[in-house]
């Protein structure tokens, strides 16, 4: 079966975000009141052949934690969806 | 009102994706097959203060247009939820 999978990463709490910082002080200047707490990830999207969800899932965690992010300062979302068998 | 907003960030059709492509060429070395149609974009999170939803929706569209995206190579999907009143 093939999923669509994103994943989400964004950095954790704490980690200086500094794209986003510079997001939120520019608004005001630009005519955008009110935006707060802007903070900036990746979203990655592809398409994993795998036999269920349950092996889906897991080999994505995996790849997470070995490639797609940096644990010590990023954390990822997961969402698997949108099976074509 | 403050809602949570996601703003997710993607090259248009066509576009070439050099990030993605490389994490697709590398991820069969490392063991991970089945991976297809990587896309890497960005996802932007903040909170936004509006008067209601169609508010909301209609700075968010306007913050995408001017200043979040480039709408020559990039499409953006607007996620607007968790009202706290």
């Amino acid at each position: 079966m093939t999923f669509d999978v994103v994943v989400e990463v964004r950095l954790r709490e704490g980690v200086a975000d500094p794209e986003g910082s510079t997001i939120e002080r520019t608004l005001p200047a630009l005519g955008f009141d009110g935006v707060r707490d802007v903070s900036v990830g990746k979203s990655i999207r592809f398409s994993l052949e795998a036999a269920d969800e349950e092996a889906a899932r897991s080999e994505v965690e995996d790849l997470c934690k070995r490639f797609l992010t940096n644990p010590v300062i990023e954390d990822s979302t997961i969402t698997i969806s949108g099976v074509v068998s």
